[in-house]
């Protein structure tokens, strides 16, 4: 079970563009070089993000992408679910139900299955973990990775 | 991204073994029937089961599937990495690296990715809640669902 490749696509561009923030936008051949990505698939995963209100986009030679909200407002959860839908991995089709063993269950099966409730409580961990960090977070934790990409960036517009 | 429907299955077929502990084994026959389950596919998932540990199966007319372990000791966690492999959805694939974007990092890269550690350690507040959950919880949340197992086994055995 695995999320697509987009995920990683879609954060270590918006954490990007949060650090090119007062360069940007920043062009979708620029923003496809910078991470060697296939620049019509990135742009794909890019408008799933504008969609979802996470990124803008500018037309015209000069224009671009960029955050369309601060980066403090931006939380990996909602990086994640615009790319792959909601979080939800386990299927519950009540198969409890089904079968000879689902006979005579009186009103047991009123009750939301056991199995099915955990395993959504399980899900909800991970969520929330993604729903408390931030874009801005993970540029804070990388400030070598913001120098050097403010760097790599100007010598690319000289 | 979703989890294939053999977990759903496995997890009833443990917490049903369970129930049924006196009666095991159980025939495959009867398994899938009780869930209205496809018998051969079925099998697969209980054999990856087996591989792990978790089940046993015994063979002849009066054999079956019983649970390999008292359920206290079988995890969810183990259940659901058992028949869909490491829950790591996340994929690195250090794009950060790539492109113009990674050029002279120095040292940099030689640290772990932020972006990747973050959504590692949501995954693991996931997997830590799999983890914290046995077959034995799932069994004691249903008294009902016990009753009605026992019962319409002893049925089907008359």
């Amino acid at each position: 079970m695995r999320m697509g490749e987009g995920v990683e696509w879609g954060l270590h561009c918006c954490v990007t563009l949060g650090w090119l923030e007062d360069r940007a936008p920043v062009s979708i051949r620029r923003l496809a070089a910078w991470f060697d990505l296939p620049q019509e698939y990135l742009k794909k995963r890019l408008q799933a993000l504008a969609r979802a209100g996470i990124l803008t986009s500018a037309p015209g030679v000069r224009g671009g992408w960029s955050l369309a909200r601060p980066p403090e407002r931006i939380t990996v959860m909602e990086v994640v679910t615009a790319l792959e839908g909601p979080l939800e991995p386990f299927q519950c089709t009540e198969i409890r139900r089904r079968g000879e063993g689902g006979r005579d269950a009186g009103g047991e099966f009123d009750q939301p299955c056991g199995i099915s409730s955990m395993m959504r409580r399980a899900e909800l961990a991970w969520r929330r973990e993604l729903a408390g960090h931030t874009i801005a977070d993970l540029m804070e934790r990388a400030p070598a990775g913001a120098r050097r990409t403010r760097r790599n960036y100007d010598r690319l517009v000289d």
